[in-house]
């Protein structure tokens, strides 16, 4: 095997560590705790079929790049819950770390492509970035309304925290941020969120 | 919520359904059965990194979207071990049925768009079909040379049934297929494939 191919087959492995990293959301139908790679499949699906709700015109193929591989540095680091103001305060330290560590195990030239990629969507000053963190906020609140708030009502989350979160999905999207806005309004009526 | 939403979220949320479609897989490590929506993923980001390896350039997002959504069928055709010699001969039958249902719930030209993707995908007629068969064939048995063949073992798999299955990888790219070939070969030696 040449040594190019080498390395990436080993990231390759090294990636599918993120099926074993959950995260709070829980799947539909009450299921178990969601994990990275479920997400960020769902999330490039989603950016597929919900492109045309774009503020700006999107590359789809490096969208749903973005999509697949920004979790990767959970591996190392974890997930961190949106809304533990103790783990985001050492969220970008320790993924910071991951990265240096994971992608390095590819061919120079795609770790640098892949550094790049996931620095675009971690800055969100493009198009791409900004749909790709509208997928992110958007996904695990889809998840949630159909639980009835099943994960919001277990952490006590407030109206202000998920807004808070959501804020940046208009900067993606809109129209997807309106959508969002009356799954939160419903979801605060139930009492699911708190006011 | 518009009603061109409505359809795709409805969408959406009937394909969480894959995280819960197990196949005969192991995650590295020894781990756990692979689920559909994991196996996708893991797919979608190797059809990014062995690009270049492809005998024909590829679109990339139309290779990822059908890597992506190849399976979506599985959530009511369940998945089909590529040995199971009596699912196999069933299993179009089972696959056109839940096609015709699934992609039925999203807007009428994204239902077609995406029932044409899968079509192309098993027809396997055109570059990106191809690569992605490649992709489909090269990824579990990565995570099976990982853990020592044990996924053969198990089945007690024999190497014309592995050749078979990888055969189809050389339509794809025929560096990643002598690279398959080396792994076969490897694991004949170790007695986990069956000569």
């Amino acid at each position: 095997m040449n040594d190019r191919l080498k390395k990436q087959v080993e990231f390759i492995l090294e990636i599918d560590k993120e099926k074993n990293i959950y995260r709070q959301t829980h799947l539909t139908n009450q299921g178990r705790n969601e994990n990275d790679a479920e997400h960020a499949w769902h999330m490039a699906v989603m950016a597929y079929l919900l492109q045309e709700y774009a503020n700006e015109p999107i590359d789809l193929a490096k969208t749903m790049v973005m999509c697949l591989i920004h979790d990767v540095v959970e591996i190392d680091a974890g997930d961190t819950y949106a809304y533990d103001t103790e783990g985001l305060k050492t969220q970008k330290a320790r993924e910071d770390a991951a990265k240096e560590r994971i992608y390095a195990l590819l061919p120079e030239d795609q770790k640098v492509k892949l550094i790049a990629l996931f620095d675009e969507f971690e800055k969100n000053l493009t198009p791409e970035a900004r749909f790709a963190h509208a997928m992110d906020n958007l996904q695990p609140l889809l998840l949630n309304d159909s639980n009835n708030g099943s994960d919001w009502r277990e952490h006590q989350v407030t109206a202000k925290q998920v807004y808070g979160r959501q804020s940046g999905t208009k900067d993606g999207s809109k129209l997807l941020y309106e959508f969002a806005k009356t799954l939160i309004e419903k979801n605060i009526r139930k009492g699911n969120i708190l006011p």
